[in-house]
């Protein structure tokens, strides 16, 4: 079944202890679907300026990613650069140009209107609220968001919370969301507020599924050569949403292993700048990767 | 399989935001032994001082635990007074006052020579070496330190982390003691240096088993009410070095399953102050906890 992203399309400039890449291709939106897009049909919806060069995300049609959802303004495409610490854990903003992301307003092409699935990647929860009230019947609806809307936009935030049946977020941005420090706790209490399922993600420690009555814990795939951690928490939302929407049925077993599946394409995207490794690997490494997972926590 | 433990014994003053307990036993070799002691016997080498209340560990003797090998010196017990951060993770060391643990010089009973295995808990690393002359045919050693001795006295250090078989510290200290910040490279260098088995304890993230050719991690149990962390990493290694000493062979399978026990052990210490926890508890309880952590890591 076919996926609708709603997110950020960027020019990354990205400084890290193991190299550097100029003005390259990123964004929530792109790093989410080159995720899901190794197992369901994607339909991206964002925002470049006149100098995004298509010809760097080609590789993405092929693998049946619809990118006529991504409309071209005049100006510049939203740019950042970033500098990881050696722990590459901690990053600095160098800089941030919104620049025709500034007014990005999401326009839903009709013939993307029927996805089942909605991810809503981190963007104006008022937008997020508009692209679900545009979105006919929604088979599971998944929300990302960060400390910035959570901190500024509270209000509006909730209401989206509300819609939402997943929601992925960080450690803090849960701690923060809900002002309570033990994750348990926090979960508990914000699976009150809209959302059935919640998938915490926790970095190089891996990430939790809770629902209202199941808990499931995943290690991260130790990686050993940490090119570039740009896109993770996106690549492991495709890859979530991805698995999800290639099922048959969604039960609890089939959440638990698309969070395996998230984590194991996250792992991939984090061993190269930009999409240089989710453009090489295919399903059948990513598969074999899951396996690896499935020993390394066999007892 | 009886073990040998040598390590401190303390009357720990500990302040957390869910409480306070005042003088309570404590102390690696104390924590250690009341973990262990749920699956094999134990044998304590410390020292206390004359102030210290026997009967606060008695049930440790009807768990199996000879306490013969501790010598009361004329004076007061090693104290230690630490208080928790909201968090948890992070406490103030509020006094240290070592007392009679000051001058302490292990002697191993005869009858303790024979023990198969061996747990050097966190002391001098010239005493851990001592220790592991006096023993004659341990069939294990595990070698526990802290940041104090990797950076005061790392040539001795690395003597005793030569014979050891096993050793268990947490990432910081792996860090510190290899230099490298990547905990699967740190652990290739650490197993170059005499260890066959290392388990990297992550407090909250669970625990990392590595050997030259295998790679297991386990979460940490999620306690929803953490009421003192004190003792977490020796009733970690209590459950971890007791389960194997329960185990007809030590295989591969079994060392993985000895991770999953320390963590478990150590989930109930955490539930309250000093050994409460781990007094009113009983072998089956741990059990039913390890097929819970079993179910909330099956995909």
């Amino acid at each position: 079944m076919s996926i609708l992203v709603v997110g950020s399309i960027a020019l990354d400039t990205v400084e890290t202890p193991n190299g550097k890449a100029d003005n390259s291709p990123g964004g929530s939106a792109l790093y989410f679907s080159a995720a899901a897009s190794f197992f369901a049909p994607v339909n991206v919806v964002g925002v470049v300026g006149e100098d995004f060069n298509f010809r760097d995300i080609e590789f993405l049609k092929k693998r049946n990613v619809d990118l006529n959802g991504l409309v071209v303004e005049k100006g510049e495409t939203f740019r950042w650069g970033g500098r990881y610490h050696q722990n590459m854990n901690e990053r600095d903003t160098l800089f941030t140009y919104l620049n025709v992301f500034e007014t990005f307003r999401p326009h839903i092409p009709d013939n993307y209107k029927e996805s089942r699935f909605v991810f809503l990647a981190n963007i104006a929860p008022e937008l997020q609220l508009n692209v679900l009230k545009g979105i006919s019947s929604p088979l599971l609806t998944i929300l990302d968001t960060m400390n910035f809307w959570i901190s500024g936009r509270r209000e509006a935030l909730e209401k989206v919370i509300k819609r939402v049946d997943v929601m992925i977020l960080n450690d803090e941005e849960i701690r923060e969301l809900t002002g309570v420090h033990n994750i348990n706790r926090a979960a508990a209490q914000l699976l009150q507020q809209g959302p059935r399922v919640l998938v915490i993600k926790k970095g190089e420690h891996g990430a939790v599924l809770i629902t209202e009555d199941d808990y499931f814990v995943a290690p991260a795939f130790p990686v050993s050569d940490v090119i570039d951690p740009t896109g993770a928490g996106d690549s492991f939302a495709g890859g979530f949403v991805g698995y999800l929407a290639s099922c048959p049925e969604i039960n609890k077993l089939e959440l638990r292993r698309a969070v395996v599946y998230g984590s194991t394409v996250a792992s991939f995207n984090v061993e190269s700048f930009s999409f240089n490794r989710l453009k090489a690997i295919d399903k059948q490494q990513i598969d074999d990767r899951v396996e690896q997972f499935r020993e390394m926590m066999r007892f």
